[in-house]
């Protein structure tokens, strides 16, 4: 592997743990979830504010990025973090998922997949090679490799030919990122669909290229979350144990706490920033709709034991009225609503695997979800 | 006249003048500028920070809260300051120029302005004592008469008819006051458009039936600034020395030291958060549009020496980014930073009044505008 170790695993609860993962731009506390920062900006939200909800590393899109404003202009400006005067930890992806899913024409051959950008249809090839030199650009604490990831359901001679892609292009990745200064990290992505021994031969191989940490892939692409967790089981035994864990795009509270008790230490998602600007809030009562016309007149905080002013503080029929008017400090609030109370939930997550009483924590959160809304006022 | 006056003059300069304004919610610091609130909301702002800008003062519009979501339904929440969490000093509009510029089908008698809501086609009827009626239940601060604001240009008898009503109605909305608990202020309106004998006309009529306040409405509305400027002119020395002057809907920064210079101590304007929506912003080298490809590899800030920490380290380029990608955190940051400079051009103008140093602060900020933003980078 030969790959030096930055993750320090501080106390774990049957198969959940937590650590500390040191990074070039401070450390991360783990189980860690990540908002997503898309094309340099955490939608509706300020940077100080995400910074305030208690997010240690934030994600941002390589694609966007490389389209728009470039990857060689941010470096120019210093990085990323310094660009967008974020300056804490950042991972960002390989551009390969959005490839997939925004571009057109695109085009995948042994060596690159080629598109067009969405936003002035100028013909592209991203590499496994390219896609690290723009990471690297951009000055992501977490590079990740290229791979190629497959919607579900598909065929078992469809996952298979894109996982064993998958490992090629990992191991063009490692070479590509051996020039990265100390501290700078690399993970590799498990592929494999919905098949288990797809799964485990992935692990396998990326283990046996070595990375600083793996990431589970392919997955919340439209399967049911039984095939997610159980993929999940079948390939967290084939990673080293000291080594970071990453489920990407990954996904409702509940997904979070299923895939924790699961061994996983590091999660993205665009939920709680694209549900906020819906009109949708996560607490503790489980995901409130705004737009009900129940909170129209009810004066009460969305959650008066809340930790976050906006939670606490804010009438829900405020929400409801900024929500119905279009206003965009509906989506502000709710954007970063959210993304605490995601953080909160994370931070209690490590208290509860510190103190070796998760299974009791994950028990108590699913009742008080379940309980469902307080009634409505009046 | 026999209002209480809650107006304090602490210094003049020439006709330029400071003072202190008690209310309800609070004390506010003229020359004061009042961002505005519209549907409840500051566009893209959050209310913590409009606070943090210096902000001692909003407006909210009454035509669109009650409408939505309804004059009622806030009275019944504890009132607009409270509803909204800004818990400041409020002032509302008396509903009558947006029916004006928003509404279909609107009709103006004696009685009342009848129109049909832009929201859902209800008939509502506006009438003095309903205007006033609906911004106590707001819970404003600062209520203002309902009258009729005519378009310039227009011909001097419609400019009279409209004067006359809105003198009427400056009664009715005395009357329809008396009922306020003490604290609570009510300003008339001077109309007359660019005709200055209706000018004066309407201001004395105002006088004589004694309000808290003045405003002068009917300007920037399709005039050229020097028409505005003697319009000023022409009304001041009509209203009372020891009552605040707020001029209706001004303006640029240019447009407020010029009116501040005629003795004229509130403002409220759309301009810097409308602005910042559209990618421009108000700095010390004037307005600066970031959508300019100029900015798109410069790492200054707007003005370094800005004590606003956004429109001090934020990179152009960054800014520039978020315009051109149409991320809401451009619209954020630079209507933050728009009311920011308004709010510290405002304390320099005070600072100025009181150290008897206005015109000479007046020229030198001239000046700044007038030498334009620094050169391109590189």
């Amino acid at each position: 592997m030969g790959l030096p170790n930055h993750f320090e695993l501080t106390a774990t609860d049957e198969a959940a743990r937590t650590g500390l993962l040191g990074t070039p731009h401070g450390v991360v506390r783990t189980p860690a979830f990540m908002p997503v920062g898309t094309a340099g900006a955490m939608k509706s939200v300020h940077w100080r504010d995400v910074r305030d909800t208690g997010t240690d590393i934030v994600l941002g899109n390589t694609y966007h990025l490389m389209l728009r404003p470039g990857a060689e202009r941010i470096a120019a400006l210093g990085g990323l973090q310094r660009f967008t005067g974020w300056n804490g930890p950042m991972l960002t992806d390989s551009g390969g998922f959005q490839v997939m899913s925004l571009s057109d024409l695109r085009k995948i051959d042994e060596n690159a997949v080629t598109f067009r950008s969405h936003i002035d249809g100028v013909k592209v090839e991203l590499s496994p090679e390219r896609s690290i030199e723009v990471q690297r650009l951009l000055g992501a604490d977490i590079a990740m490799q290229l791979d190629e990831c497959v919607r579900l359901p598909a065929t078992p001679g469809d996952i298979e030919r894109a996982m064993r892609l998958s490992v090629r292009w990992a191991e063009r990745s490692r070479r590509a990122f051996e020039a990265a200064p100390p501290g700078y990290m690399l993970f590799g992505i498990v592929q494999g669909g919905d098949v288990p021994a797809l799964r485990s031969a992935s692990a396998c191989a990326l283990v046996d290229i070595g990375f600083h940490g793996y990431a589970i892939g392919g997955l919340a692409v439209g399967e049911p979350q039984s095939v997610m967790l159980e993929m999940i089981e079948r390939t967290v035994p084939h990673l080293p144990e000291d080594r970071p864990r990453y489920l990407m795009g990954v996904g409702t509270p509940e997904d979070l706490l299923e895939a924790v008790k699961r061994g996983i230490d590091m999660f993205d998602c665009v939920l709680p920033t694209r549900n906020g600007r819906h009109g949708v809030a996560f607490t503790r009562f489980g995901a409130i709709n705004l737009r009900n016309a129940r909170h129209a007149d009810d004066p009460r905080p969305l959650d008066e034991q809340s930790s976050w002013p906006s939670t606490r503080d804010i009438p829900r029929a405020y929400l409801h009225h900024l929500v119905k008017s279009g206003e965009a400090l509906g989506a502000m609030l709710l954007s970063e609503i959210n993304i605490a109370y995601y953080q909160r939930l994370m931070q209690d997550v490590r208290a509860a695997i510190s103190r070796r009483t998760f299974p009791d924590f994950l028990e108590q959160t699913r009742t008080e979800w379940a309980r469902g809304d307080i009634a409505a006022a009046g």
